[in-house]
């Protein structure tokens, strides 16, 4: 069976300014492919409300899951909630236990369970919480969309509480084997093996260190076995052309 | 006059699967921030045909210019050129001048201009070429979409040489309070000073480091006068209710 397939949409000026470099597609993307779900695409969007309706829609339609990051606090440009309400055509509600965890987390502090403080106990209605140790602050899920906090901290944890309630296909793995020439002087014997293992994705990636440029080579894919045949094809051809290799 | 507005589209399985973190990102925002282009919403495809072109063929409609990153090396996962021109619905032929830089680059160095190093060479039909000093593998601009290569050195040469080509509009800044209290602490006067400044953007950023949470507020727009207006006022607020605060 195929695997699930996933989108993540980051909302957020700040990181489309390059003001914060977004630290949560990382920990989205390891925890999906642990669980054997393909992270299909990502979108960034601005704090607006027409983006996020437009993007929720149809990501949520495209892929098999949808999850958000971002502009579910307490400030004026956190419109996320009302934009995925909107984008269900539903109202938005107070959620009675939200709205407990919230009022008991701020008079603990001694600090008063303000207006703008309880607007995060609001969720889209038939949404579901999301739990998260961190904050009492909920995530939410409603249908497909699951919706988490952009804060990296309570965003692993949301992703930690939300993403083994899902069926879990088959897990990727994948070896990488590195050479140091040019990803243009092992392109034929790449394709080669490609050519040879159409369910595996074989990956070229040129990359830079001090010692000049060097290539990845990356076989991809659920079946192990196959990785493993994949990866013996591939050293035999760059030992043939004497080209040294490291594999891990 | 508005800002011009500008899409990014990041190909890439590796982006996708955690492999790799993206910094191009960051470079194209403060280039494009710096000369006065909005930077509205990013994406991250696979290298899958069909899914980028039609990211392409959505994103160059939508917004004024699109800026791609990715897929334009030598090995057969390289698709981007020909996916692109299949979004413009032109061929994709071998440009001359592109030719002779590679071949003379790989004769240079005693190695073969391969017919894999040559594809580099092919763009689409009216496309010109986009210059760069540390390769001659070329990334190309057609109509108001920008191919560029996704290794981030080449990256910010190619977004280097093309940027100061576009007009330049009104260029953004932003002036930051820091608070070391929680956002939901400050969202009125955030609100507030907000609804008597419609035409700047306010946003509120918690962060967190070893001494606990603190956020960052953010006063942002193309108006230098009033972006201190706005920041005279908001911290006279924050005074008014104790808060210390750091302006950067």
């Amino acid at each position: 069976m195929a695997n699930a397939r996933a989108a993540f949409l980051i909302i957020g000026n700040e990181v489309l300014s390059g003001r914060t470099q977004d630290r949560n597609l990382t920990t989205l993307a390891h925890a999906l492919r642990k669980h054997g779900i393909l992270l299909a695409e990502v979108r960034v969007v601005r704090d607006d409300h027409a983006a996020i309706v437009t993007a929720v829609t149809e990501l949520r339609k495209t892929f098999d899951y949808l999850f958000t990051s971002g502009g579910i606090g307490p400030t004026h440009d956190d419109i996320t909630t009302s934009a995925v309400a909107a984008a269900f055509g539903v109202e938005v509600y107070r959620h009675p236990q939200a709205e407990a965890a919230l009022t008991e987390h701020y008079q603990a502090q001694g600090k008063e369970a303000s207006p703008q403080r309880l607007r995060m106990a609001d969720i889209p209605a038939g949404a579901k919480l999301v739990n998260c140790e961190v904050t009492p602050a909920p995530g939410f899920n409603l249908e497909n969309v699951y919706v988490f906090a952009g804060v990296p901290l309570i965003f692993a944890q949301m992703v930690a509480s939300a993403i083994p309630t899902l069926p879990a296909g088959a897990s990727y793995a994948s070896t990488t084997i590195t050479v140091r020439v040019g990803e243009s002087e092992v392109s034929d014997e790449l394709e080669q093996v490609q050519d040879n293992f159409t369910q595996l994705e074989l990956g070229s990636y040129p990359q830079q260190d001090q010692a000049g440029f060097y290539t990845e080579l990356v076989i991809a894919g659920s079946e192990q076995e196959l990785i493993a045949q994949a990866s013996e094809q591939l050293t035999k051809l760059l030992r043939d052309r004497k080209l040294e290799f490291e594999i891990s």
